[in-house]
């Protein structure tokens, strides 16, 4: 008798504080739904797959897999190899079929953002055309909250709700020592999409309270309006806080980062995000003289299990789930994705879109979210954004007072092929 | 018949967690004396006396008085005007006096950190020269914990607890995503004392576990030294999580980043502490050749209500309320301190130190809770540190999912002097 084939789950791109959540959803389905052999673990995504580094995820004591919920980051490992097109990427699509194939993979449940639906997409080609007998199913993961046809993205409701929370807390500070310390910054991720930035918004319940401005690469930023902006607030306030993706583009959709010497490349050449904050601390400092400093939570902000919504995690572990779920009743090339019920009570179910929509799409902030000046937020903002961070994940902490967190054992799969890469 | 004497409350320096926690304390404590007329808030700190500028914390609701406890940074309002001596800055001292006699105030609570140890002092002599009874009483707070004279400093508990989760975290995300982003820099804040870089230490339970490298400013740092440390976590791990303190020095006691450019000094010409982030990454960058990437909390590790220490809130209310029970006993010119007792189990009173003596103490981290290569802790910090992280700090959250805070009304007092500074 021909034994059961076999499911592999990869996470890929940057992490979250949920994709984990997601990954758990689908290891719990797929061993209990009997129609599954081994679940299979693509250590660091694809190039796991390309370099067969594959560990038996089935094989994980089930306190393990379940503590996968409270763990943030890629516990399977994750990457940032992209493969282009079939044509141009045309070993690496081979091989990842190759390996399939060697170790009777039948089930591909990837979980990433664009790109990795786009690798799922290619893959679900290229094993129709072999007539491989393949299943590919994507997750939704970003915590840039930018994939289309998705109401949202399992790690963005987390992210939003702890940078609410930075910039409530900072605030607090700001308003403490404003006398000395008149202008404080948050950078905040979100290179293309203001999302995360947007999410500070809701914590400015009232007029006094920070953030005072938030900027999104979705409206046009200049450095004068940053100034006026950061005036105004003064004069009213005495004190100003400030959030800014790290994204913020001209009105030409240029990055105000790219042209600015110290700040414009890594040592790689590469434009560096992320500098903005300094940028905008620099100017304010020059431009209306009085002192600034920032806080730039970097990875910290898609880590914080600490204080994870608890709806994100449910929702995440929820969409794994229906991906093996969708998966065994012969969906396939599709990404799960959160449908949320119209009407007053949130209610979010699952629902699906094509592979290669979710790939070639995008969603930024709409205009309306965004409020005439951009530089805040609107109530459709806000009603958007309050069920997704609603109550605190189950966390464990250790008796040394810190969160603890699983790691797998990683026991190797035998390799089945020469090696490659 | 006369009226009862005033007390004043006045916050000094950086804000931390739970500074609003001590402030309670003071004032519940002084309000159900019934030996105190009015509460008095000193509008940002010293500044706030000087100027006038106070307001009646006894005429706020109780429940917003209650709510300090769940409020970070200083609600009655921080600043960092420095007196120097009696003489240098004798208008200054003269004019303090002269507003506690217009407001009839008996009683100074003071809490910070050294310089307000050192103020209240002064005030104190001055008030004792002039025949004017006055009690001052010093409330120690300083996320940096180098306050001599007390086991440890309310304040520092919550930080310590909040960054060490921030390295287990965001050290997950490093672990993750290792094959891009191979080194991850969290820089925290201690300019001259290590202690919170030292606290992230906490969360390496195992050699696996994040940081791998913790920098303090009492352990002589060198590029070549962190150059060799990273090469060798690489070898071991393939990737490196480390923590710097702000003030890192040389073996001359030379601050590293005073010395380099874009790095040295922020737009008023000061030294720019804070720097040391980008510094190593450039280093690492250039001489090890990965990519590196860094994490500045900024403010928010000093303002994290949502995961603060439960045991330094109880810590820092219980030294508020101890300062009036002790001043209403005749205690005066005091700092209330934390005594550890003796024992296995952690057990924590208040004890009694000069001002004086606190003005001109410094507690640096112990060699011994240093390892031998200078670079992460030993079980000595561990066994100081683990008690104090112990619990999470109530909150309340709103319906927004964002933790809620007070703010004071701050009726204003009537000026009774005319207009100084």
């Amino acid at each position: 008798m021909a034994s059961k084939p076999n499911a592999i789950v990869a996470q890929s791109g940057g992490p979250t504080t949920v994709i984990n959540a997601s990954a758990c959803g689908v290891i719990q389905q797929a061993m209990k739904s009997g129609k599954i052999g081994k679940v299979i673990g693509a250590i660091n995504g694809i190039l796991g797959v390309l370099k067969e580094d594959l560990f038996d995820i089935s094989a994980e004591k089930p306190e393990t897999i379940e503590a996968l919920k409270q763990t943030p980051a890629a516990a399977i490992g994750s990457c940032r190899y992209k493969l282009k097109s079939l044509e141009e990427s045309k070993a690496d699509f081979q091989r990842v079929l190759d390996v399939f194939k060697a170790q009777n993979i039948r089930y591909f449940f990837y979980a990433g953002g664009n790109d990795s639906m786009d690798t799922a997409d290619k893959v679900n080609k290229l094993a129709a055309e072999a007539g491989y007998e393949l299943v590919c199913m994507g997750i939704p993961k970003t915590v840039d909250n930018d994939l289309a046809y998705t109401d949202h993205c399992p790690g963005y409701p987390s992210v939003a709700k702890y940078v609410a929370t930075c910039a409530a807390e900072a605030g607090k500070d700001t308003e403490a020592l404003y006398t000395t310390d008149t202008c404080t910054i948050l950078e905040v991720m979100g290179r293309n999409a203001g999302w995360i930035a947007a999410a500070t918004g809701l914590a400015a319940r009232s007029p006094e309270d920070a953030p005072h401005l938030v900027y999104m690469p979705e409206a046009a930023f200049s450095f004068d309006k940053l100034v006026g902006d950061v005036r105004e607030v003064l004069g009213r306030l005495g004190r100003v806080f400030i959030v800014a993706g790290e994204g913020l583009k001209d009105k030409n959709g240029k990055y105000v980062t790219a042209d600015s010497g110290a700040f414009a490349k890594d040592s790689f050449g590469h434009i560096q995000l992320g500098g903005v904050a300094e940028m905008l601390k620099a100017v304010i400092e020059k431009e209306v003289g009085i002192k600034a400093r920032f806080n730039k939570l970097g990875t910290n902000q898609r880590a914080a299990m600490h204080f994870a919504s608890a709806t994100d995690v449910r929702e995440a572990y929820m969409c794994g789930k229906m991906a093996v779920t969708y998966a065994l009743k012969g969906v396939n090339g599709k990404m799960v994705t959160l449908v949320r019920a119209k009407g007053r009570d949130y209610k979010c179910s699952t629902g699906l879109a094509e592979l290669r929509d979710v790939a070639n799409g995008e969603k930024k902030v709409p205009r309306d979210f965004i409020n005439d000046k951009g530089n805040h937020i609107t109530k459709a903002m806000r009603d958007y954004l309050r069920p997704l961070v609603q109550g605190q994940a189950k966390i464990t902490v250790g008796k040394d007072g810190v969160p603890e967190f699983m790691r797998f054992k990683r026991k190797p799969l035998n390799k089945k092929l020469p090696n490659y890469l």
